[in-house]
């Protein structure tokens, strides 16, 4: 019997539920890359066995690539001997498309976990190879998957601060730009373009390369990149806010009672009569109980405005499209349906607290059901035995707390999640128990910008493409006009989360196809202007 | 009795002497900021009292300063526990004639040496202060001058490889972003424009600053900045060829005696008898002998040519105007007077080896005299009691065979300096000897690039004045043509290292003032820009 995937979440949201009680508590935005394992997950135990394999994944043919190691160094930007150590990084590789020494080398910078992930998710290179005859390439983010410093362990490598201090931003940037210069010298392709792509903490990757290392990457495509979520500079409670105004625009039942869920459930679980009722309601799988409900329910909730992708589940995903919009017709169906039975026995919706706690039970179970149970293979919502299967969390906590401290963190009274007022030095003094180093909230800024930051590029910058899609609560944090005619700031606001970078679907919507058309036009220009500037014949 | 300071030379040098025997070595290229301490030890020990004025610099009234610390990060880059650690970085700073916070802020990238060397003889900005009411802000170079982690002593901070690791180009432009940030933020000045200026290394570390930080500083003016002086993009030997070229251009006699005298001096040394003719021809310094006579000519030739100044020495230096005609001058004389005197005699130029070997050691001497005696103060050469009185030679001699490893090595046969053949390997090999660590020649183009800099940079930077003085051999690793409207190369046929940020004379040729002029104008462009940009009213 298939089991529900919960325990990655609770790992993150379980502050929130013990806090459910009113201590303070600072909450976390939601790690960039969370999703894909959610869909991944989903895809490797129910989908695929759906599908009557279970042996592999269900990608097209052409998604076949070689993986090689390349030996990195440990820490760029000292001299001290220690930094002199290596790594083995792994990167996918893929050259049956490439045109040679001349031809575009798509380079995508990996993010928070394994690099296999991001290679069977991110259709868009796949899809555009054949067209620029490009090479193929994505690189493994230190700290993450196998490209694990200190031996290969991933003990080794997190055993405590002065092994996990080498996992910076900086250092994965310079990582990419010394295994870029590498390989095209082992390609002896000096002048082949590379365009560096990334999706999420990805995209800002890719931004960041740019700005940083234009000569080593001649454009990039930011998808869903929010360079701009960093304090003083993004509105701290826009990340949920976004969230709510997903939900509150499919409906504002759905959204109303989502908004009056969590005090009702946190209520039911401090008696025995509500945890009762609860149990009846979700059949919680062995190991997991009624408490978890509320950072079940959370995590659906952000995750569904994040993925509120445009088609069903295929098999990149077990979600339904437009999952927001199926989250909230289970929920306002159930009320109906609740609200004809009722108004055949007179009662209404009005009835006595238990009546209404189990409605509303109901309601957050046929929520949860369509985010976790879309399939309909699972049949309990729980715990599984791998909290972290691809490894991302033991990183991204260190770097979301010494450095990549985005800043979607407050929740706002009437939110569709349990409200959270912002408090900086809380959340400082949070990330500080968490690492015990003293946070940096401000190096970001200071090594990459974002204050003012069209000007900035309009002066220095060239090639890059920053996608959002505006129902993706990142997009708050996204650079959302264009800065010049080569820096362009696509945004569709049917969009979620680096919705353009996902493999094509028969079902796509006009807007999806129109901008990856508009995509790999910028790119074609973007190439065409590179081959005229350096004199290449084409 | 005044002493000519020469062993700061020697140290650099020495290995030269002692190879002249035969054996394998590496000759390195003379540290960017040398040439400063030539002029500045001069001017502390001859000019001021010859000035009447033994108790202080003579500068003019309006260089006037505070000294301030920066609390800095020890490592900007990793999260390691020791990165965090801090140390006092020096500043000086002039607000007299600042407009206000959104007057423009004048930043001196410090370089490898004392800031208060370049802030004393960077006139430029002093000069143009007033028209832009500017702010003068000059940043010492972390591990020089008294900006030295490891609780603030040259001992500690240089003790190991362990403590020394810390000083790496990165690290200073860090040091400098977050500087600058911090000091915006004191000033209650976030949309104040920063130009960064600097000379030589500091020049380099202008432009890449620009180039890497566009978001901290608005323009730079990179002076004498060789940053395409590395491997595989500059000619190894083209910086000494260019030295050759200089004193061939004064006269090919000159350019004769020079080429043909590293035989003569060293086979003189080889003897008693010839030794005996240098002691009489060469008053030596007590602590000095004969023996140093090549590294200190090799020294006088090398830093004529990069302080080929075309005034002669004011209160800045103690040069003559365009030292490298002096010198040849004085070569070219004492040929002639020889000549008309064995004219007489009827002997000839051919005359026997001891004679040649008179008129050589003369010739020599008399140049040298126009380099280190130009005041006529100092009655003999050699060696002083403080070999490093600035500081930098710990600093860079570390920097210069761990990262910046500029490629200024090679001497051809045929040169005014004794032969050195290029050999990558051995360079390479010598500076593993020096550091006990693996050199990293390339990681400066990996991070900064260089190759194909021209269409990178039309591209992805704005803002920047390359000035170069084709007489200044570091010129050979220079931006010496424009690459857009904004990033303009200047260049002066007559120009030496970084003339034009020197303090301007009365006796300044034509050329001098309009560069000035021109770089004047630049910079109220971009201000004109940026404020216009901003919003702001001016």
């Amino acid at each position: 019997m298939e089991r529900i995937i919960a325990a990655i979440f609770l790992l993150l949201f379980s502050c929130q539920a013990a806090a459910a009680a009113g201590a303070a508590r600072v909450r976390r935005p939601p790690t960039l890359a969370r999703h894909y394992v959610s869909s991944w997950t989903r895809r490797h135990r129910h989908h695929v066995t759906a599908a009557g394999d279970d042996g592999g994944v269900s990608l097209p043919p052409t998604v076949q690539y070689e993986t090689r190691r390349y030996t990195q160094r440990l820490d760029h930007f000292n001299s001290l001997p220690a930094s002199y150590a290596t790594f083995q990084q792994r990167y996918l590789i893929n050259d049956t498309f490439w045109g040679g020494p001349t031809a575009p080398i798509f380079l995508y910078a990996g993010n928070e976990a394994d690099i296999d992930l991001f290679t069977n998710n991110t259709g868009f290179m796949w899809e555009a190879a054949p067209r620029f005859r490009a090479m193929l390439v994505f690189v493994e983010h230190r700290y993450y998957g196998e490209s694990l410093p200190f031996g290969g362990t991933r003990e080794a490598a997190f055993r405590d601060a002065a092994t996990k201090g080498y996992l910076t931003v900086t250092q994965a940037l310079a990582d990419y730009a010394s295994f870029v210069l590498s390989l095209k010298a082992n390609l002896s392709a000096p002048t082949a373009p590379v365009l560096v792509f990334g999706g999420s903490y990805g995209g800002m990757l890719a931004a960041w390369m740019r700005l940083k290392y234009p000569h080593v990457v001649m454009g990039a495509v930011a998808s869903s990149a929010p360079i701009l979520s960093f304090y003083g500079i993004v509105d701290p409670y826009a990340f949920y806010d976004r969230i709510t105004d997903d939900f509150k625009s499919e409906s504002k039942n759905c959204y109303d009672v989502l908004r009056k869920s969590w005090d009702v459930l946190y209520n039911a679980l401090a008696t025995k009569e509500g945890q009762a009722l609860l149990r009846r309601t979700f059949n919680m799988c062995k190991g997991s109980s009624v408490q978890d409900i509320p950072s079940l329910l959370d995590n659906a909730v952000a995750e569904a405005a994040m993925t509120d992708y445009p088609t069903a589940s295929g098999f990149l995903t077990a979600l339904p499209a437009y999952p927001v919009r199926s989250m909230c017709r289970a929920i306002d169906d159930r009320q109906a349906a609740a609200a004809a039975s009722s108004s055949g026995s007179g009662d209404g919706n009005d009835g006595n607290s238990t009546t209404a706690l189990l409605l509303l039970s109901q309601q957050v179970r046929d929520a949860m059901n369509v985010y976790y149970n879309h399939t309909g293979g699972a049949s309990c919502f729980g715990a599984a035995e791998d909290d972290d299967p691809y490894g991302f969390y033991d990183g991204w906590n260190w770097q979301s707390c010494t450095e990549v401290m985005v800043m979607a963190y407050g929740v706002r009274d009437g939110s569709v999640l349990p409200p959270s007022p912002f408090n900086f030095t809380d959340f400082v003094d949070d990330c500080r128990k968490d690492t015990g180093l003293p946070p940096r909230p401000f190096w970001i800024e200071t090594e990459f910008g974002g204050y003012d930051i069209a000007n900035v590029m309009k002066k220095s910058a060239s090639n890059i493409i920053f996608f959002n899609g505006l129902r993706d609560p990142w997009s708050t944090g996204g650079v959302l006009k264009s800065v010049s005619d080569s820096i362009i700031a696509l945004v569709e606001p049917k969009g979620a989360h680096h919705v353009d970078l996902r493999f094509s679907s028969k079902d796509d919507p006009e807007w999806l196809k129109q901008v990856r058309v508009k995509e790999t036009r910028i790119i074609a220009r973007w190439l065409k202007q590179y081959y005229s500037d350096e004199g290449i014949a084409t």
